[in-house]
């Protein structure tokens, strides 16, 4: 039986699990592979926002729903052993892991905010759902600006 | 405004856009990032189905959840020009867009087992668990065996 545990210390690591012997390139690439499909909604709503596409209730509402599935999902991929200055592709300060408090309350606010834009964005009123856009957009820059390399 | 339109041709785009100006080495990226993500949770429901680790059921039905969720999400990631023939990043062969019926036919097929096993998960029924896992994964397989490099 391989030596995979059950972590219940971090309510950050939504579904629940560590693993001693997952390699920390594997829960970098699964991290930013989150990111990465969160990202590409987002930026599809970013630009709906700005009046570079035109707008679509139904598919931003649908963005906004798969962003706020997603937001609880990267927890998961910040073990130990995996900041920047522990391997390369990383884009997580180290400082991070000393902040844990602080990044679950960041975590927390950003679920918070994606969901509240999944639920004005199936609401339908335009003016709210670009105020709620700007207002998710600042929780997702808040971890950046502390805890991700440029 | 960008020369960003909304396709309604393919119905395995899901969230319905198609973009002429997104960069093919982003649409293999976003499509790649899915497929980490889901393969992720779905590498750990094996390994509890295998016995290589604690057969969890909560965690089992989130990660369930979490791939069925996902599992419409990869379409839109297909647009034209992203096959390996045209990309290296690629894995996707260039037959898939000449053989877009049986392409959607399985991706549909996908879906509905991926969501019967989240139900079942849910359920909690560890045999019946372990059965609808190896069905699911045959769907998987049915894909990457014709329309995945290797």
């Amino acid at each position: 039986m391989k030596k995979i545990v059950l972590a219940a210390s971090l309510s950050l690591l939504a579904t629940g699990l560590q693993a001693d012997d997952i390699k920390p390139e594997k829960a970098i690439e699964y991290r930013q592979s989150v990111y990465n499909v969160m990202g590409w909604h987002f930026k599809t709503m970013g630009a709906m926002v700005k009046g570079e596409m035109p707008f679509n209730k139904e598919v931003f509402a649908k963005k906004a729903e798969i962003v706020a599935f997603m937001s609880p999902l990267p927890g998961e991929g910040f073990i130990k052993g995996t900041s920047s200055k522990e391997v390369p592709e990383s884009k997580a300060k180290a400082i991070l892991w000393e902040k844990m408090d602080d990044v679950k309350a960041k975590s927390q606010d950003s679920q918070k905010e994606t969901k509240a834009l999944a639920e004005i964005a199936k609401a339908g009123d335009e003016k709210a759902i670009k105020e709620q856009f700007g207002k998710t957009a600042k929780t997702c820059k808040a971890c950046h600006d502390d805890y991700r390399e440029e």
